[in-house]
C-alpha cells in the first residue's frame, strides 16, 4: 500500500505541527473512506469477536481463550501501527496515520492471534505479549519480502499471514515442550456450551472472511472476485467438513473440533488465488482444504505429537498449514495453465498489453522485470513459500527460546487450561473444576450424621 | 432481478475461456457492488449466526439448530445458484455468477431453512438435504409465477418466502406425522441459557431484517422507506408481544418462546408494502402480526395439534404463516385505498404519468397492461398468495413423503431432539440426559457403604 | 442536524395526503442514505446486542439484562420519534421522518438505557418504562442547551448523552435507596458463562464504538479522524484495564468487572474531542480514563455506597461520569492550547478565514459570535458540563420520586435480581436460585429411608 491514507497526524508530534493535508483531493480521500470502513469493522468483528469466541472452547479456560485474544490483539494493533509507521509511513519525521494503517496493523496482529493458538492455556498473557513484540517486526520483514521482493501474487495473505503464523507459532511451541501434555490434561475439557459458543466463533470468522480475503484487492472487480470465490471455498468445505468428519468417525458422528476448524479451511486455502481463480476452482480448493484439515486434526496432529513432540494446542496446522500449503500449490498451477487469469485478464500488464485481448492487467508490478513469464511467476510463488517457512520458523524458535527465560511468568503444569490463575472468575459449580469431588465431600457431611 | 451481474463465469466452464465483462460500465459494476455488498453481509449474519442461534433453544439440540442450520444453509445456497442459474443466469453456456446471483440464492436457501423449523429435531440432516432439494427448484418456479406471472407487489418477500416456506414445512410435518410427541418429549426442554442465546440470535434477525426487507427495492428511496416501516412495524411488534405475552399468563410473566418470536413477526407482516405504506401502517401492521403471532403460539397452536394432528416444533406458522397472511392483507387495503402509495406516487406508471402528479412509479410492471387499477392489482395480490399456498402445501406434502422413504436415515423416538446422535458431544453433567438419575446412582454408592 | 431528511411521511398524517419530496435532489438523498443505514446498523448492534449482553451478567437476572434493554430501547426509541419530532422536524402539521430522525432517536433511547443501568435488577419494566418518558424530554431540552445555546464542541455525545445520563441515573438510584442492599444481594451473582456473554456484550461495543462517535461528524475528514482517535483511546484503555486490574489484586489476577465496563472508557472519554485532538492525545485519554474507571469501581463505588448511600448496581458513574469528566477537562485543554485542531484547521471559521492557513472550520457555528475565542470556548465546555450536570441530577430525583409511586409496580427485596418474577424460565438445576438447599432435601429423602 501506497501512502494513499489521509494525513492524520504523526503520534509524537507536538500539537503547534499544523500539517495541512493538500495533495489529495476531498473525493478520492472520501471513496477511500468509504470503500475501507466497512471491510475495518468487518476485520474488527472477526478479531475480537469472532476469535475470541472461537478460542474460548475450553470448559474451565473461556476467558484465557476471549479476554486474553482481547489483549493480545490490542498489543499486537499498536505495536504494529509503530513498526509499520516507520517501516512504511515515516515521512518527515512523522508518521502519517489513517485507517488504512489501522487496517495493515490488524492483519499483522492478526499474525501474532493465531500463533498464540497453538501454545493456548500453557503461557502467561506476559508470554504471549512478547511473543507479539517478536513475531511482529519479524511479520513486517517477510511481508515486505514476500510482496516487494518476490512480487507473489497473494491477495488474501495466505502464505504472508498464514503460513507465516503457524510455522512461527510451531517454532514456538516446539521450544515450549511440555512433557506432561503427552496425555490428555485433566482440565483440557469441553462442555457443549463451550463448543457451542465456540462455534458461533467460528460462524463469526466464516461469514466476514470474504471481506479479509478482498481488501487488499486493487480494483472494485478484483474485490468482486475475490469475495464471491472465498464464499464458494468456504461454502464447499464447509459441506464436505461435515461430510468427511462423519465419514472418519466409527459411529458417524460430527466431530465439534472439526466444524470449528475445518470449515474455515477453504477461506485460507483460496485467499492466495481468490482474485485470479474461476468458481470451479474456487470449489474444489475448498474441498481441498477442508478434507485436509479434517484429517490432520484426526491423523496427522496425533501422528507428530508422538513423532516430533509437536503440541499444537488449537491445530493451528491443520487449519493454516496445510490449507496454506494446498492454496500455494493451486496458485501455482493456475498460473501455469496460462498468463491470463481466469477472466482473460493479463496476469501481468506490461507484456501483454500490446498484442492480446487481455488488456488489463490484475497485476501491477512495479520495476523493470519486462520479461514477465508464468514459469517466473510460479517459481516465485514457490519461493516466497519456502522463505516464509524458514523465516518463520527460525523465528519461532529464537522467540520460544526467550519465552523460556526464567524473568517472564511460567504458570505451572497445575494451572495449565485454568482462568483462575489470572482471573477473578466465581467459583460456582458450573467452573469449580474437582466439581465431583467436591459434592461428594459435601454429601458425606450428612452422612456421618446418621 | 435482470442480467445486471458482473459476468464472473460459469461454474463448469474450462479455465481457458476468456470472457470479457465488456457490456457493463466499471462504474455502474462498482456501484452495484458497493450497494449489495453490505447487504450480502447482513444476510449472512440473519442466515449464519442469527437464524442458527435462535434455533439452539434445546437444551440437548444446540448445534441440532446451529450446526445443522450451517450445513443445510450451504447445501440450499450452493443449490439454489445452480437452479437459478439455469433458470435466469444461463447465457451461451455458461451461468454468470456475481454478488447478485449469491444473494438470491441465499434467499431461496432462507425458504428451506424456515421449513426445517416445522421438524426440526426430529428429522435427520439427510432427510433435511432431500427437503431443501425438493424446496429450492418449487420456490423458483413460484417465486417467478408470483412475480412475473402476477407481478405482486412485494418488496420483502413476504408470499413468495415467508407463505411459501411456512406451508411448504407444514405439509411436509404433517406427512411426518409422529404419534408419539402428542405429549411433550422428555427431551423437549429449554435452559435459560439455551433460552438466552436463541433470544440473542432473534435479536440479530432484528437488527438485520430491515437490511432483508429493503434488498429487493428498486431505487434508493424505495429502499430507504423499506427500511424505515420495517424497523417500524418490528419496533411497534416488539413492544406489543412484550405486553400481550405478559396479559395473557396468569401471573403476567413473559414467555420467553414468545420474545424469542414474535418480536419478528412484524418483520414478515411488512415485507409486502414496506416500500408503499406510510409510517402510520407499518406501526399498525407490526402491533397486529406480533399480537396474531403471540395467540398463535398460545391458542392456536395447541388447537391446530389436537384437531389436524399438525406438529409444528418451532411454530413456524405463528411466526411466518399468520403474519404472512395478514401483511398480505394489508397489501390489499393499502392498494385498494388509493391508486398511489402513500407518499404521492403512483403505483403504476404507464397509467397515471400524463395528468397526475404522481409521475415517478413505484412499480415499473413490463409487459402491455395499461389497462393497471388497484381493483386488478388487490386481485392478483390475493391470487398469488392462493396459488403460493396450494403450490407449497402440495410440494411440501409430495416431499414428505419422500423423506418417509425407508433408504433415508430416520432418527428413533429416543434420539429426537438429541445431539448425541449426530454430534461428539461431551457427556459432562449440564449435557447428560438423566442427570438426576445418574447423580442418586452416584449417591447411593457411598449409602450402601455405610 | 438540519431538515436534510427525506419526506418519508407523517406518521399522523391520512393515507390521502400526497406530500411530494422537491426540495432534494435523489443524489444528495442517496449519499444521505449511504452514509447514514451502516452507522445505522452499527448502532443497533450496540443498543440490542451490545448492550443487552453486556447487562447479562447476573446469574439469575439473564433475561432481566438483555430482554428488559430490548423493550425499553424500542419504548425509547419510538418516543423519542415523536419528542425530537415535534421538536426539530414538525412542519406543515406533520413530522418529517427519516433514517436521519430514527439515528437521532436512537441516540436519545441511549440515555434511557444507561440510566437504567444504575437500578438494575430492582425495578420493574413499568417503573423504568416511566424512567425512560420522563429522561427522553429532558435529554431533548439539555441536548439542545448544550448544542445550540452553548455550542459546545463534542461530537460524540460525552456531555449530551454520557454525563446527562450517568447522573440522571444517580438521581433516580439515591431516591430508589435500598437499605436491604448494603450487604451483597444473595442473588446478586455471577457464573462464568454470565460473564462470559457479558464480556462478548463489551466486545460488540468496543467494536462498533468508533462508528458511534462518528456518526454526528459534518465531514468526511472530521469522521475519520474520530474514528481513528476513537480506536486509540479504546485500545490504549484496554491494555491499561488490564494492566491496572491485575495491579490493584492482591494476588494480580484480573476482575471481570474491569474488563466488562473500563475496556470501554475511552470510547466515552474521547467523544467530546475525536475530531480535534491528535492521536497522542486520543492515546492518553484513553489511558486515563480506563485507569480512572478501574479506580472508580475497586475504591470510588464501595465510599460513594458507605458515605452517600449511593447504589449504582452497573458502576454508570465508572464508566459513563469519571470518563465523561475527563474528556471535558480534556477537550478544554486542547481548545485553550490553540484557536487550532491538531491538524491546522481552525475550530472557528469566522474569525480566522481570512488572515491564516487553517481556512477550513471546523466548527460550523451559527449565529453572529465574531468575536469567537478558545477561552470562551473553554469556559463553554465547562458551562455545558455543569449545566447537564444540574439538569440530569435534578430530573433523576424527580424521576426517582414519581417512579416510588405506588400505582406502579414495586419487586419486593427477595425478587432483587430474579428473572423468574418477569419471565417463565425453566426452573432447571442451573437456574434455580438454593440449588445447593434442594439438592441436600432430594439427598436426605433416599438417607432417611436407609
Amino acid at each position: 500500500m501506497k501512502e494513499e491514507h489521509i494525513h492524520l497526524c504523526h503520534i509524537f508530534e507536538d500539537l503547534s505541527s499544523n500539517a495541512n493535508p493538500a495533495n489529495v483531493t476531498a473525493t478520492d480521500r472520501e471513496k477511500d473512506f468509504n470503500a475501507i470502513f466497512p471491510l475495518f469493522k468487518d476485520v474488527h468483528v472477526m478479531l475480537f469477536a469472532g476469535l475470541g469466541l472461537m478460542l474460548s472452547f475450553l470448559k474451565f479456560y473461556g476467558f484465557g481463550g476471549i479476554a486474553i485474544n482481547f489483549l493480545i490483539a490490542n498489543f499486537a494493533i499498536q505495536w504494529s501501527m509503530i513498526v509499520q509507521g516507520f517501516f512504511y509511513h515515516f515521512k518527515h519525521g512523522q508518521i502519517l496515520l489513517g485507517l488504512n494503517n489501522l487496517l495493515e496493523a490488524e492483519f499483522a496482529a492478526v499474525t501474532a492471534l493465531i500463533s498464540a493458538g497453538a501454545v493456548l492455556g500453557r503461557t502467561s498473557p506476559v508470554q504471549l505479549i512478547l511473543l507479539s513484540a517478536m513475531e511482529i517486526p519479524l511479520f513486517v520483514v517477510n511481508d515486505w519480502l514476500v510482496n516487494e521482493y518476490f512480487h507473489i501474487i497473494d491477495v488474501g495473505g495466505t502464505v504472508a499471514i498464514h503460513i507465516f503464523s503457524c510455522y512461527f507459532g510451531l517454532g514456538v511451541s516446539q521450544t515450549l515442550y511440555q512433557p506432561s501434555l503427552r496425555r490428555r490434561h485433566i482440565k483440557e475439557e469441553t462442555t457443549s456450551n463451550s463448543d457451542l459458543l465456540s462455534l458461533l466463533g467460528t460462524i463469526f470468522l466464516w461469514i466476514f472472511w470474504p471481506s479479509f480475503n478482498s481488501v487488499l484487492a486493487k480494483t472494485s472487480e478484483d474485490q468482486h472476485r475475490a469475495i464471491v470465490n472465498t464464499f464458494l471455498a468456504l461454502s464447499s468445505g464447509t459441506i464436505t467438513t461435515f461430510a468427511m468428519s462423519s465419514l472418519i468417525d466409527k459411529r458417524g458422528r460430527i466431530s465439534l473440533v472439526h466444524l470449528q476448524n475445518a470449515t474455515l479451511a477453504g477461506g485460507v486455502a483460496v485467499g492466495i488465488s481468490a482474485n485470479i481463480i474461476n468458481p470451479g476452482g474456487a470449489f474444489s480448493i475448498g474441498c481441498l482444504a477442508s478434507m485436509a484439515c479434517t484429517l490432520g486434526f484426526q491423523y496427522l496432529s496425533p501422528f507428530l505429537a508422538k513423532k516430533i513432540k509437536l503440541q499444537d494446542q488449537c491445530g493451528i496446522h491443520n487449519l493454516h498449514g496445510l490449507p496454506g500449503i494446498i492454496g500455494t500449490v493451486g496458485s501455482i498451477v493456475v498460473i501455469m495453465l496460462g498468463p491470463f487469469d481466469s477472466y482473460g485478464l493479463s496476469l501481468h500488464g506490461t507484456l501483454y498489453s500490446n498484442d492480446l485481448k487481455g488488456q488489463q492487467p490484475v497485476l501491477e508490478i512495479l520495476g523493470s522485470r519486462d520479461t514477465w513469464t508464468p514459469q517466473g511467476q510460479a517459481l516465485q510463488q514457490a519461493a516466497a513459500l519456502g522463505v516464509t517457512f524458514v523465516v518463520s520458523l527460525f523465528g519461532g524458535y529464537i522467540t520460544g527460546l526467550m519465552m523460556r527465560l526464567p524473568c517472564f511468568v511460567h504458570p505451572s503444569k497445575d494451572d495449565f487450561f485454568d482462568d483462575q490463575l489470572y482471573f477473578q472468575v466465581t467459583e460456582d459449580t458450573e467452573n469449580k473444576w474437582i466439581s465431583n469431588d467436591n459434592l461428594q465431600k459435601h454429601l458425606l457431611v450428612p452422612l456421618k450424621h446418621i
